[in-house]
């Protein structure tokens, strides 16, 4: 550990993910508020971990509900930027639905801390989080539009459109047990969205044509 | 607020829910936990909650984790009673399954506090809550195995056989995000049980005459 210039010692060189100040921040943040809990972290252990000074980080985020509201925002933006392209597509809503499903599985997979387990912090519901709690509501309702739209193709009842969104969101709760990303939940869980609609599998090819056809979101 | 005696006044007269000290001190942990945060909660806080004093608190619990540790064990014992019953059970696996799932719904929609939102805390994921881990996975164990007799019935390949009990542990999500028990889900989600793993429903009124066939297990 070699002290470079005044102030704390940076503890550990460039370890942590991010090409930025910012990323490492919220790369740091990410894994102690998921493997800590989010009480227990305070801005000085965030600052301790990316081997910055608190000062440095207060230059990139005013307060700590500023961090967690990055990294909460980072677990729907891609995958809402995808919906909103999606609603525009002429594909049928079945294959909308998978793809959807198969870029969020991927996506909360892919992610390097289990971020969605922060989802049910108490301090969620509260006013300084209303703008978060908004957007994932905008993405369950891209979710329950493209389900209802597959219902409607089946002539079947309504009920059931709720809970696509719900069964991706499994992954994150599966990552918590298993400790892992479970490598079977992109072929499991988007089959298991179509098929609690009651609609037939088979779309997944076309599904993963449509993605590959984006070039927008990150895939 | 009258001073009953020595020490800290007792703030309010038997406020929650609960028989006796000790239930009382799980219902005000429960909902501290659950809208505070586990973490932001003292021994301290829960013994005001309940107007006792922290040392009557102590003779109940040890410390915070014994509270945490009990309120967890609630969340499956019933289901797990029910679950042993019914694998000594000669009725159709697909009715055994929805009988588990209607019951298990039902508990986690009824219990006072959203327990389950406690299931992602990191803390759960050391030493001191091995033995929790073990009784959920044993439920855990109850529903794939009784999926898996599904699978076999239909002659479906496995796979799905992990998502029955992710679908009844969405109703903790639900409950967060709508700040109520969702009135739907009994009917919705024991139905998308079976339909995820392709089996048909109609089993409905089998399933609810088996659980009121049993007397043992609060249903």
């Amino acid at each position: 550990m070699t002290n470079l210039g005044p102030g704390r010692p940076r503890l550990e060189q460039r370890r942590r993910h991010g090409q930025t100040p910012r990323a490492e921040i919220l790369d740091a943040a990410g894994e102690l508020f998921t493997t800590k809990g989010y009480a227990n972290t305070s801005t000085r252990a965030v600052a301790d971990a990316v081997g910055i000074r608190q000062a440095s980080l207060y230059h990139h985020f005013a307060a700590k509900d500023d961090i967690l509201d990055a990294l909460l925002a980072e677990t729907v933006a891609g995958p809402l930027e995808f919906a909103e392209w999606l609603a525009d597509s002429p594909a049928p809503a079945a294959v909308r639905l998978y793809a959807l499903a198969l870029f969020d599985v991927r996506q909360l997979c892919a992610a390097r801390w289990n971020l969605g387990a922060l989802y049910l912090l108490p301090e969620l519901r509260t006013e300084r989080f209303a703008a978060f709690r908004l957007r994932r509501d905008e993405l369950r309702g891209h979710y329950e539009e493209l389900a209802r739209l597959v219902l409607a193709d089946l002539g079947a009842a309504l009920g059931a459109e709720v809970l696509p969104f719900r069964l991706v969101e499994t992954v994150i709760n599966i990552r918590s047990d298993e400790g892992a990303a479970p490598e079977y939940a992109e072929h499991t869980i988007p089959e298991a969205v179509l098929r609690v609609l009651g609609a037939e599998g088979g779309v997944r090819a076309e599904a993963v044509a449509l993605l590959e056809s984006l070039a927008g979101p990150r895939a």
